[in-house]
């Protein structure tokens, strides 16, 4: 930091969707605006999905925070891990021991998995929220197959085999319907020792529907849609257990080498920095323009903050909805340094829900229209890309579709982290595993 | 592998440029190919260090073995890691317990770093192999910069901002123009508490000259222009020790945070599993025909094979010798299972030798040609485009390049590998680190 600075200084924390939004916003505003964030990049989270089925390359989707605020000198980024607020001092401080004073804070440090209570599951069941979750999904999908195709025990193939999805929102449906073209179109043909296209997707929800969110017709049919590509769809299904063996659902056993956590989300711990009252998802209940009951020099966005919209409603946890946020906490930045009236309440525009399902399959429900099929597809493929991040990425991630589209292949089918446990040793250990896993059924 | 085959087995071991181009040319024999690597992919390894700079994601310079071959049922494609040789049996063994029978077998192993001796240079000067590589040394590379900006401590800031390379071939050459231009083109202007064009990059060479396989005319130019860019080579220039805290040459000290191997390679293990003569770098030495003495059922290619060319000069360890040589072998099996008269020799073609050095400067020395600057730069681009796999990587590719000359940045700036330890604990050591450094000097 400048040791003194005459201007003054906004400090947001966090570079997703909702602090990305309002570092642009505060672009005429005389400020010193620090962003800070443990990653290096922002991350495009609505397509990780794309990366975890190995279509796209983690670059395809993720860019520097530092690139991004190139051409702006007022905006200092830093890559560093925020550790807790000091409000009396104003510090906001860091585990690289760098204190950094702020006038105004900015809380938007997004969402992480929640397990409901059951955080032992996270091993076997990796939720999708960073490049590591998506390459970590990766891996495992890729090694099952490379494993079934070395293995001689059915049992063993049968359940590398299977791939489970818990949660039906869109993050859930997509995974599952990228699941079984990966299996079915991209790498079907390429073995020779068994067939993939053999490969079990199951989609497991709780609720009575998938895609809850989306009027009931588009449920349907998203649900109809991934049958016919062959994802099982389990709703009103709640899982009891998860290991290294497979899923439980009450009486019901999946065995499964690959699990996908996609059911809920709760707010990272930065919210429960500040003293203040949060919600069951462990969000900060703001005032109606963001800042934080108490404490007028914080505001919190996106999926730190728990807001409601003009009829009363939650507002969702959804990239447009925090870039919202974020464009209303710069408003309000802006007029308090400059003394011009408040902006007033944050006001949530819903413009819809898109969910894809796979090749010429999506559903879109916005105000009037809704869109199932091709032109959902096309519709869903293009508010995407529209939304990328300059012209290099538009580019490059239309091309990999148009090829994808035409092929059916992927173009990141690659294998690289760390090298796992041989599997040799896993194999080995599978049938006391299976076993204890009968018992357990 | 299927229980019994009329056709003879030949099993091909490591898909890089030797044992795919083996596999390829092996199209039309009436044979069962099996090809076995511990990687999923084949990677183009001379594009790496793009990755390793973050020009190019991982995904643009490797393809799915099984992909490749897609098209070929006679080829089974599996993944797994091969422990040993059983000559007597015929078997090929490996760590996920299959043993794969075979009539003939290629060695095509290719070969790894050597530190000569000082293995434990490898935890602090990693060499460039394999993605995993890349991606670490480009995690190095962007963290430096990362950890500079928050730095307060001078010296510390000073020893971040240093890289090191160690070996002037075309790639220690290529890494330490790519890592220049890094700091000085694509970084600059995107921190605000240090200027990132104070990086120091050097390169050292323990010859008389970098490019050392090139005219000496081509050396010079090459020499000439890394300095023009900014980086410091020293020739003549051995290192004596490597640790945490930088290089040492003899007398004098570097102290620097990121440091690569690119000084020597040697044989991978495999070699040594079969009973033969090895060379200095543990290569087979091969029968003239590619086999191994004494084992007409093996054969070795590329960087496993120790081989002279018509004028007693050895083979390089290059893409196209090992392409080459891949493809000789193919034809000695082919024959030899048609009952056909054995092709003879292999008979190495030296094509020329290319090195980039950096933006519109690269060194091409082809038969009677040699070009530098501009027209060797795009020589250089042309050709290895054309040697990439698939329409996609070649569009690709070229799309980021162009990206890249026109707007200085670089495509895949990520750090997204397992969280690091905190740079606070480094930063509190480093003052010790440096006074012992200091006292070794």
């Amino acid at each position: 930091m400048p040791e003194s600075s005459a201007r003054p200084r906004v400090v947001i924390l966090g570079a997703g969707f909702g602090g990305l939004e309002c570092a642009r916003a505060l672009a005429r505003a005389p400020l010193e605006v620090t962003i800070l964030d443990r990653q290096n990049h922002h991350l495009f989270q609505p397509l990780l999905y794309q990366v975890a089925t190995a279509a796209l390359s983690p670059g395809d989707i993720a860019w520097p925070v530092r690139a991004i605020f190139r051409g702006r000198p007022d905006v200092t980024v830093l890559m560093a891990t925020a550790t807790g607020v000091d409000t009396q001092a104003r510090l906001l401080r860091t585990a690289e021991g760098l204190d950094i004073p702020y006038d105004m804070l900015v809380l938007a440090t997004g969402a992480t998995h929640s397990y409901f209570g059951r955080d032992e599951w996270a091993r076997d069941a990796p939720g999708l929220k960073t490049i590591e979750d998506a390459r970590a999904i990766r891996r495992r999908l890729l090694l099952a197959f490379e494993r079934a195709e070395v293995a001689s025990d059915p049992d063993l193939r049968r359940r590398l085999l299977t791939f489970v999805v818990i949660g039906g929102g869109p993050t859930g449906v997509e995974l599952a319907g990228a699941m079984v073209e990966l299996a079915r179109k991209t790498v079907a043909g390429e073995f020779r020792r068994m067939d993939p296209r053999a490969t079990r997707v199951v989609l497991v929800e709780a609720g009575p529907r998938i895609l809850p969110a989306f009027p009931e017709e588009l449920s349907l049919y998203a649900h109809r849609a991934l049958e016919r590509m062959g994802v099982q769809v389990l709703t009103g299904t709640r899982v009891t257990g998860v290991d290294e063996a497979g899923v439980q659902c009450g009486e019901e056993r999946i065995a499964a080498s690959t699990v996908v956590w996609a059911a809920g989300v709760t707010a990272s711990p930065a919210a429960g920095w500040i003293e203040a009252e949060r919600d069951r998802a462990g969000r900060l209940r703001v005032a109606p323009d963001l800042t934080v009951p108490g404490q007028p020099a914080i505001l919190a966005v996106g999926d730190t903050a728990s807001v409601v919209d003009a009829k009363g409603r939650p507002v969702p946890g959804t990239a447009p909805a925090a870039k919202q946020m974020g464009r209303h906490a710069a408003r309000v930045i802006a007029a308090r340094v400059s003394g011009r009236p408040a902006p007033g309440a944050f006001r949530y525009r819903h413009h819809g829900d898109l969910a894809t399902i796979g090749r010429r399959a999506a559903v879109v429900s916005l105000d009037r229209v809704r869109l199932t099929g091709w032109i959902g597809w096309w519709f869903w493929g293009i508010a995407h890309v529209w939304y990328l991040i300059g012209f290099r990425s538009r580019v490059v991630v239309s091309f990999e579709w148009l090829w994808s589209y035409l092929t059916f292949q992927r173009g990141a089918r690659l294998i690289s982290d760390p090298a796992p446990a041989p599997p040799a040793a896993q194999e080995a250990q599978l049938p006391a595993t299976m076993e204890q896993a009968r018992r357990r059924a």
